[in-house]
């Protein structure tokens, strides 16, 4: 955390000082904003939390609800989500109140009673260390909550206009503000009343039912047939060995449950199978009382037994796997041909199963694609047609969940005996880990990601992907440090320089590039790069050394371009620099060509190229087509 | 963390159930009261926060100022402090805001050409991994803020009261309420007005100058020369490598600067050695200009410079060393005979340089072990005569401060020439991380420390120091955790049976010693807990057995005291049953007998007494002296 460089900082370091809109924020929802969010959700409120980071532009988030959500239904949240809460400052926080799954139990009908169930597997969570964040489980209101916190304290001060329902609305060709949104007033004196707000672009994140998605003709495609499962969260005395740990279980007669131990040691999330509900249903799996899924939930676990004490949530969940094509108001055939104006994200654009506990942390990555992207654009730093990649980024990515939730749910419903092998339910589990953390997605080459020419000089960095974190050593002071953590959702993109052999001070391949990118007229710091503030306020540049910081003795022997001046005071910003830590060397850990290579990464941490220290041209012309030159006539934001 | 057993919690977990004076708190400071702390620095913030866990007593914090402390003069946040963090729930917060420290360097003139610097040594911070928890630097401001945040968040719901300044107190024989307190209003409509509250004890939090301590007739001994400081907190430019480091300097011709991170990244603390006062100096160097400082500064660093671009604050800090002989209002003469009512902390009681960063740490250290000791009598859980042990424990830790910082103000001062070898400082600081850490306190025997007779039993919990906390795992879930961070400051007493080979299930001298502890009638369990409240109210009883937890099978085959039924619900509170984490076995690590251990830790996590698990008598015995029978006649409370 880095502050007090514009002076001291006497209270809550986490309180970013106002800015801009947020310097006088109006509590009334203004006639015209920028954007407006639809729905405080997972996707809604993460956007909102980015776009707090810009307060150069007026962000609204509505939200139907009276107030805060006292209760939510997710609560899975992957490695990949809490790293995204680290970026947004809560990771810590959150992690201290979560229960954590280290590892996953399997139970199954007993080989030798068949009648009674039996532990079968018990392998680890994340047996490739996929990540150096937990696997979580927090009650999807506390993410609500840490976000909503983010966004109140960034200097744009967004907090939600709750009581407002979204009616409808209209995209025109014509004017800055080109969408006009009908509110509906849902509490209070206005109850009942419209509203119409006129919004530079317009972020769908309405949930299932999700009324903008049916306002900008979108579809959701996908089963007609659903799978009912009976859900409760509930307080109970049970001799079931596992009630801790995460379980699937399986019994005889092809029943199963997903159990899920909550947050605070005692509540615990039972998902008991109700079987698939016919189309012609009429409502009668929806109805299924809460005493014949504790009823059923007993005779799964047989030998062993369920006392109910306390059912703080429950409820029959029904859901399907649909996806919509589009997650914008462009059509597929026109898309590229004009710049979209309403999103949509979440559970708007994709619904599946509970199972696999995907659909709040796909939905958090939804809103923030989207919210750097229209923070860029409305600020001038992007050219509009960046607002197309988040359709094309997104649709594919919930394309794939849907794929293999539908597996995962079939599996979790299956017979044990009609399964290929006794092991092939875990074994799938294991193998697709890396999907289940969320690190799986991989955004094709567009504008932001670049080819993977260069992909050798840094296996451990895959373009597409998201950039996982290194250990290094901060050579200022010597902490070890995580390099990623480094990284906030401040909307900068990050460019890493892993340097050649020689350490800093002696000529090489890198000092040569640090010069080039200080002062050369093609670097693309200068070019994106305002002068009228901080030398790192669009790309954040580093430089990771090959030695330990030990070996370097004097920080100041780096190039300048990585020692920058900022702030009122000119002040060095000492956090620039990274040496190898001994106990983990990035080169090796990541197969870092010791030649030197540039890695660049997008401001949602995934890696938009992989580039050798010479290739300058190469850098400069993909930020030339992810940037906008700096004071190019840009939006009057 | 663990809640949802009273019902669900839908907001932040951290913040507690209202109860008891926390339900209805009156926001004026009422005339009667059970404990009246003066002064919310950090003896009196940690002493409110332990006592918000005790909602059966009126606690009240009156503080001068007006309101919230802006910024503070201590910065220096040892390991054991951080660990204490923990147990009142804000480690991870405030470490992600604050410096931390992993090395020291030390600079000296160079032997090649004296007039000019250069870095002699770097040795690391904490080489001998004394705790897990970093060493921090931090502004007081912000570790006041958090435990107001923490005696807030308590069931009690305590609140400073600002702007009442102590004037005077009398003790009398006689009354529930025995001290009087007469206090001034320092602002608002009554400012200069007096009231008298009536309080059963006093807590003197006031400072070096303490008026409490004045009232009780106690006198500071020590140094009558101080030595001068110049300090100041600056934002500035240097070339100086090694600004962001912890670092020692001293200079050809004898001066010397103890140089200090700060949090944020750009801050940092400089104190520039000013010398000896001498007794008739009449403020001379108390009134040296802050250029004169900075001036002083760049003399002692060259070659390097100092361009000073802001100074949030500056002082000329002028400190002796001097400790008070008795820590309450006792003589020590009578120490003993009658109970003490009133009782001084931090500052009040010690004062000395601020070189070594110990002065907040121990002083939160007072204020923790008054505190609960206050609670356990109030409530009547404990005898009044453990009111006694806070002075006979805190006032030799004090003397132990002052030997130690007077010898490290002296080396810090010396000319290098003048020291016995040329390595003399770093290696004296390395040799006394121990204490520079906070860990060499060691309490001797009495009612709360037991002897050592049985020490080799467990020789890495050395009777009467602070339980340095293992890695183990979490049965019930296979959770890698800290045995210790689970010792949360709500001033329950530990109890760690370490159980002997056989596993769960199986007879073993631990299953024996859990029958007993659950069913004799000689049982501590059974004298000291009430009937009506949850088992663990008092003591907290734990295992930890010699197996890793995929070894075990079931946790339910553990002693049933080890899984005992709380709440409403009577709901299984499975954080008690602990296996051995392979990676870092703590029999091995610490030292334990395979035959089986009890270790018994305080309130405030020092070790109480080392047992082999057949000295039932022992502990019976122990407790016997710690605590009171349950349901004796007690306070009204």
């Amino acid at each position: 955390m880095q502050f007090h460089h514009h002076g001291y900082v006497t209270a809550d370091p986490r309180v970013q000082p106002a800015a801009g809109v947020g310097v006088d924020r109006p509590m009334e929802l203004p006639d015209e904003v920028d954007v407006l969010i639809v729905g405080s959700g997972p996707a809604g409120v993460i956007a909102a939390a980015q776009l707090a980071q810009f307060p150069g532009i007026t962000t609204r988030l509505v939200e139907r609800r009276p107030g805060r959500l006292e209760m939510g239904q997710a609560d899975g949240i992957q490695a990949r989500s809490t790293e995204t809460f680290q970026a947004f400052g809560f990771a810590e926080r959150i992690t201290a109140e979560a229960y954590r799954i280290t590892e996953m139990a399997f139970w199954k009908p007993d080989p030798d009673d068949p009648h009674r169930i039996a532990r079968a597997a018990r392998p680890p969570d994340d047996a490739h260390g996929m990540s150096e964040f937990p696997h979580l489980i927090v009650n999807q209101a506390r993410v609500l909550d840490y976000f909503l916190e983010a966004a109140h304290h960034g200097p744009a001060r967004i907090q939600p206009d709750y009581g407002y329902e979204f009616v409808e609305l209209q995209v025109s060709d014509e004017g800055d503000h080109p969408v006009a949104v009908r509110l509906r007033h849902t509490t209070g004196p206005l109850e009942g009343q419209d509203r119409t707000v006129h919004a530079r672009y317009v972020v769908g994140c309405d949930g299932a039912h999700s009324d903008v998605r049916r306002a900008i003709g979108c579809t959701p495609v996908g089963d007609k047939a659903n799978h009912a499962w009976g859900v409760m969260d509930i307080l109970a005395v049970t001799d079931f060995p596992d009630v801790r740990t995460k379980c699937a279980i399986q019994s005889h007669d092809g029943g199963s449950i997903l159990l899920i131990p909550r947050e605070g040691g005692y509540l615990v999330r039972w998902y008991v199978d109700l079987g698939v509900v016919p189309v012609d249903d009429g409502g009668k799996t929806r109805a299924t009382p809460l005493d014949e899924v504790i009823a059923r939930a007993n005779a799964i676990i047989h030998p062993y037994t369920l006392d109910v004490r306390a059912v703080p949530w429950h409820s029959v969940y029904e859901v399907g796997h649909r996806v919509t094509d589009r997650f914008d108001d462009v059509p597929v055939e026109l898309a590229g041909t004009r710049t979209p104006r309403v999103f949509i994200a979440g559970d708007a654009c994709h619904t599946h199963s509970a199972k696999a506990g995907q659909g709040m942390n796909v939905s958090m990555q939804d809103g923030w694609n989207i919210a750097w992207k229209l923070g860029h654009v409305l600020t001038g730093r992007a050219p509009e047609s960046l607002l197309a990649t988040y359709s094309a980024e997104r649709q594919v990515v919930a394309q794939r969940l849907i794929d293999f939730d539908r597996e995962w749910a079939r599996l979790m419903a299956a017979r044990p005996e009609d399964l290929p092998d006794p092991t092939y339910l875990e074994d799938f589990y294991v193998q697709t880990s890396e999907f289940m953390f969320g690190f799986l997605t991989e955004y094709g080459p567009s504008t932001i990601v670049a080819g993977t020419e260069h992909q050798s000089l840094a296996t451990g960095f895959p373009v597409g992907k998201r950039f996982k974190s290194p250990a290094v050593e901060r050579v200022a002071d010597g902490n070890p440090v995580h390099l990623g953590h480094h990284h906030r959702a401040d909307g900068r993109w990050r460019v890493y320089a892993f340097a050649d052999a020689p350490t800093a001070g002696q000529p090489s391949a890198l000092a040569d590039w640090a010069r080039w990118l200080e002062t050369d007229p093609a670097s693309p710091l200068l070019a994106h790069t305002s002068e009228d503030g901080d030398p790192d306020a669009v790309l954040d540049v580093k430089v990771i050394y090959q030695q330990d910081h030990l070996a370097m003795n004097n920080v100041a022997d780096v190039p300048p371009v990585f020692l920058p001046r900022k702030g009122p005071f000119g002040l060095v910003d000492y956090e620039k620099v990274y040496a190898t830590d001994p106990r983990d060397d990035v080169f090796e850990a990541r197969g870092i060509d010791r030649g030197g290579v540039v890695v660049v990464v997008r401001p949602d941490q995934y890696v938009a190229a992989v580039l050798p220290l010479a290739a300058t041209e190469e850098l400069a012309a993909f930020f030339a087509g992810a940037l906008l030159p700096a004071r190019a006539p840009a939006a009057s934001l």
